[in-house]
Order: C-alpha cells, then sequence, then structure tokens
C-alpha cells in the first residue's frame, strides 16, 4: 500500500462497508455470514430476536446472538432430530414438541403417516410469528389440522399430561439462561411421566467439539431418569464445531438406538436422513463417547 | 455507546487490536482464528507458507491463505484418512504418502503393526522444515527408520513405481493450481499402476457442503480408471462445512467398504476412528450420495 494513492482503482467501484454477523464460539474463534439486510429484530421478555437475509446462507434466526437456523442446512438438524426418534418409534401418533418454535421440526413429524397430533409447546409467541412470516418454508405447516399450538412453559405443560406421548422432542436453545432446567433432571423427569409406555425422548445435546462438558452433564441426568439414553451426531455446518449431538431416550423396553429403524413413505424424500444414516449416527469416535459413556 | 466517554472503562485494561486470521469459505461466510503470534511465514517456489499459533486451536498450519490442520482437530482428518484405508486392507507392509508434507499421515501408518516402509513424497521441502520445526506432535515420527522421504513431484514417482505399494494415501491441498492433477484420471491411472494386487488408494475429496461438484468430478474419474470407488466422510471443525470426504479405491476384488475392517492393536487409542466409525463413515446422507453415485 502507499500513501497518498486510493486503496481501489476507481473501475474497482467505491470503496463500502460490509455487513458481517459474528458468532465467537469460542473467545478465539468465530463464525461469520455476510448480511444483505436485517428483516426483523425484537426484543421479546424471554430473548432477542433477529431475522436476516444473508448472501449464501439464506435467512438465518438467530436468538440471543446464537445462529438456530439458516435455510440452507436447517435440513440436517430437524431431519435428524425428528427422523431418528420418530423412525425408531413402532408406531408413533402423538408427538410434543417444546421449544421448536420455528415449526422445523413439526413439520418432519408431519411426514409420519399415522401421526394424529402434533403438540408445539413454545414458550416465546414471538417466534412464531417471526418465522410464520420470515421462514415459511420452515415454519409453513404449523397450520396444518393436526397441530396445535401452546404458548407456555414446557415444564408446566409436561406435568398436566402424565403418559400422552409418543415421541417428545425437545428443540431447544442452548442450556444457558431459559433453556437451562430442559437439560436437568427435574424436567427429565417430568417427560418420562407425560410419555406413554413404550414412548421416546429425543433432544439436542450440545456439540462435542466444545461442549463436552455438558454433553456429559446431560448424559449423566439422563440415565439417572431414563431407563435407557444413547447419544447420535448429525454434521452441522453453522451450529459450533460442525458436529452436533442428540440425546436417545427411552421410558422403558430394549433401547431405541439398538432397533432397526422404521422406514419413512418413499415419497418422503429426505435429504440427510436415511435408515443407514439413522444407523451410522450412533457410532460415535473414542473421543465423543468419553463424554457420554 | 456516548461520544466523549472512553469506550472502555480504564480499570478494562487500554483499548487494543486484535489479529484474527479469517479464512472465507464462500464470498459470504467466513472462520476466524484469533492469532497470538505468527511463528513462521514464507514463499517457496510452490505456495506460501504460514503457521500461525493461535489462541484456541493450538498452532495452526496455513498453506495459500487456506487453513491445513489445527493442533486441536488435525487427529480426525489424519486418522480418517489414514485408518480407512490401512484396516480395509488385508495386511499393508508398503504404504506410499503423497503430499502430506506435515507428517501427520506417517504418524498414523507407523501405528500399524506390520508396516515395513512408509515413502513420504511431498514436492515442497520447505512444508516438511516447517512442520519438523512447529508441530512436532505431528511431525514426529517422519525421522522413523521406516519413512524415506521425497522431495519431488508425485506423478514423477508413482510412474517409477509400478505394483509396489499396498495402500497410496493421497494428501493434497484443494484441487486448484499444484493439486489440480491430483485428482484426474491420468493421476489416478499411475496410482492405479503403482499399486500391488490387493492394493487400495485414499484421498481426501473435498467436503460435500461446498464443493459437492468437486465431489462428483473426483467420482467421475475414479469410476473410470479403479475397479471400485466409495466415498467417505469425517466432521471435521476446521474445514468449510465441517464435514469432509474422502475416496477410497481398489485396484481389483470386491470393494474394500464393504469389508469388516482389521483392528488397530488395543494399545493403539484413536480418538476419532474406530471400527463401528469406520463402518458408519460410508453411510452417506442422500444429499452427498446425490453428488457421488
Amino acid at each position: 500500500m502507499e500513501l497518498g494513492k486510493p486503496l481501489r482503482a476507481a473501475s474497482e467501484g467505491p470503496i463500502r462497508g460490509e455487513l458481517w454477523f459474528t458468532e465467537l464460539h469460542t473467545p478465539g474463534a468465530g463464525f461469520s455470514l455476510r448480511v444483505r439486510r436485517t428483516l426483523h429484530s425484537e426484543r421479546t421478555p424471554f430473548q432477542e430476536i433477529a431475522l436476516v437475509e444473508t448472501e449464501d446462507f439464506g435467512r438465518v434466526l438467530i436468538l440471543d446472538g446464537t445462529i438456530q437456523l439458516t435455510e440452507l442446512d436447517e435440513f440436517i438438524y430437524h431431519e435428524m432430530l425428528v427422523h431418528v426418534p420418530m423412525c425408531a418409534h413402532p408406531r408413533p401418533r402423538r408427538v410434543l414438541v417444546i421449544g421448536g418454535g420455528d415449526g422445523g421440526c413439526v413439520r418432519e413429524a408431519l411426514r409420519h403417516p399415522g401421526v394424529e397430533e402434533v403438540v408445539l409447546v413454545e414458550i416465546d409467541r414471538a417466534v412464531l410469528d417471526c418465522c410464520r412470516k420470515y421462514l415459511p418454508g420452515v415454519a409453513g405447516r404449523l397450520d396444518d389440522p393436526r397441530v396445535e399450538v401452546r404458548i407456555e412453559d414446557g415444564v408446566k405443560f409436561l406435568r398436566r399430561h402424565r403418559g400422552a406421548f409418543d415421541v417428545i422432542i425437545v428443540d431447544s436453545t442452548d442450556p444457558v439462561g431459559m433453556a437451562g432446567p430442559l437439560t436437568r433432571e427435574p424436567f427429565f423427569r417430568a417427560a418420562r411421566e407425560a410419555l406413554a409406555p413404550r414412548g421416546l425422548y429425543a433432544a439436542q445435546s450440545q456439540g462435542p467439539v466444545f461442549e463436552g462438558g455438558q454433553m456429559r452433564r446431560v448424559a449423566r441426568a439422563a440415565r439417572r431418569v431414563f431407563r435407557s439414553a444413547s447419544f447420535y451426531l448429525a454434521a452441522t455446518p453453522t451450529y459450533p464445531g460442525g458436529l452436533w449431538s442428540f440425546l436417545l431416550a427411552a421410558r422403558g423396553g430394549r433401547p431405541p438406538a439398538a432397533r432397526p429403524p422404521r422406514r419413512l413413505p418413499a415419497r418422503e424424500r429426505t435429504r440427510y436422513y436415511s435408515p443407514a444414516v439413522h444407523r451410522a449416527a450412533f457410532a460415535l469416535p473414542p473421543f465423543v463417547e468419553e463424554f457420554v459413556r
């Protein structure tokens, strides 16, 4: 660079700023997306919501500064969080989703024939409103007649519905603040009691690359409550470390991780999930196994 | 922020700059690491080498602006690139590594009992010198008496060694510029001819999240040359998209992806690789399968 000369030749166009959103995964590592425009931004009683349009990842939902989903890769997280418990269950009819106000889990659960009811319990109505408006590809099935949306606290809802659900899916933010209790023993007990006798419980359980300690804590709490608790993995490009873990637990019976998965109907094309991927997802690398054994 | 007031209270210490290295994975998505100091930086006839010490990922080798390895997660890439072909082969004695001047593949190959010779053919001596000096945990086995290091072009070396190797491992930079030919048919033919009759070929083959087109090109070229060519995956936190693919090809016989893997001796603790992870790695999500079928 030479002082006194313009930084770019005029033919390259004017110098201009660019808006980037950066999420720090550790104090010394960050993931950044170039933002075209902010579509929505709001502080609710529960959290700070932002919905931005990015250059390469489509629209992105950000809660309290943390990326929740991008249009580019949300299919991986939602397919794996939903189809693994749903296909491990012999006949899921009543499904409960706690959190997941973006509607992605509901969308995937409805693809299973035989599902009679999907209840979504989300604490923050503003997430639903924002996603209905700006993420129709994710939230678009929330108005299906089989879906019931409840705006309330998940724990309170669970306590009123004993033995009611075949599959419970917890799609929460990171276990800090509001979502903290969702990975602890009292919540697991309430969820277990809300399961039907052969019911299954699935939840996101953080990434092993940066959050091995969280996985260890979740594994211990889950094993004190459920008859079996296994973990499985999926590659998640926009979550810290690119690798994410999920808990699959059962109220009774033999561990669902060992059952051959039921198949989705052939018309339901999935992009990440398959029966082979389902089985493979439970093969934990030794460094991950160490956290949860 | 209020004009006229200092940006931080004095007790927080002075305002100072921070050095971050940012790799753009797409024009609108980047991965950044905070850098403590640059240990080495050099332009060779082949490429630009940088070796930096980061805040959270240990030392990092960067070639032409692209992260090649970090001390934190290199074990995943090296274990999966090496142990999958080595454990799929019934009795690997002579191993060739092309590229891989950091020594990580050599380190892993030497963990297999029965290995008599590992030849490393790296075009750029400066990479070896830099990694020997600054990454002893990766390059530290290069002086094992079973290792022969050759500084030369991989294709020329292959053409002089017909039928010589049980396993050939290609640990290259991205297939642009210097490494471009390593993913094309003439190179695959030379590699096939350098394999012993039951020999196996493995190579990194880019990530499916951003480089599906590259995987498709590699799959087509490999299938024109090898009797069988399969792909497998590993989670790679510091590579674009967090998910990486590898090609496993065979000169003859039945596809090695279908063989039950040999076991490493129990004393050889691996942190990502295991026989179960080996088998699971070949379960490709449908969106990846689409690129390589």
